[in-house]
């Protein structure tokens, strides 16, 4: 797997990763020109994007339907330098016709057993994995 | 620092990162359709993003020019489930007119100090560095 990224102007690079070229940049008080995101984000899209598939993947095949699946996914930063994630919030939001069971199970497979980039990450720090359903929250055992 | 990701269909989710809408899918072989790159190899990207962007700024404030400056950023996935990466080689391959020990101190700086991706990657497996400027390969320290 590899990803390849040309410099372009000023702290702007072309990312071009599966065939599909992303423009990354800084934030202008960091010298940038928001040409793009910032890199650091992209770990926590990637952490969101792998258990989000595997949840929609897994949901689909049980044959629940949703109007909505949100993942969100927040990280706060040390001040230290450098800097990085103290632990990671994983945050599903589901809405629709889905049974509560299914869609716990479903979560608890991605964290447990699926989801490569959780694996990875929760060797630097904690990932937390909530999920509401309809509104409401449902439990989840300690990961 | 937070992400948003949407699922709009199948596979594909929109990945919303500092006010930039980005869309992620599966490959087709795993029931997706292309829309956008993978979860997995956003960890990549991050970690050549984050690298890429310190080098740029520490070349810059030490007044130096470059025709070229690209980041390649391999590793390799276990078999096993989950799948994860082995150990990641970041490469930077630099042209133009930059005074090899310029090049290897700014990337020393990223790789052992400034670089928060790098740093929280490395928990999980070994991050190995290379340069080469115009062609040819800079010696660089044990990290």
């Amino acid at each position: 797997m590899q990803t390849v990224l040309t410099h372009t102007a000023g702290m702007a690079f072309d990312l071009k990763v599966d065939g599909h070229t992303i423009p990354l940049d800084a934030a202008p008080e960091h010298g940038g020109q928001d040409s793009g995101p910032r890199p650091k984000p992209l770990l926590l899209a990637a952490l969101g994007g792998c258990t989000g598939m595997d949840v929609a993947s897994i949901l689909a095949k049980m044959r629940q339907s949703w109007t909505k699946l949100e993942v969100r996914v927040d990280a706060e930063l040390t001040d230290e330098h450098p800097r990085v994630f103290r632990d990671f919030t994983v945050v599903f939001d589901v809405e629709g016709d889905v049974r509560p069971d299914r869609l716990q199970r479903a979560v608890l497979l991605s964290r447990d057993q699926y989801c490569g980039v959780s694996a990875m990450l929760k060797a630097h720090a904690p990932v937390i994995v909530k999920v509401f359903l309809n509104g409401e929250e449902l439990a989840l055992p300690a990961g």
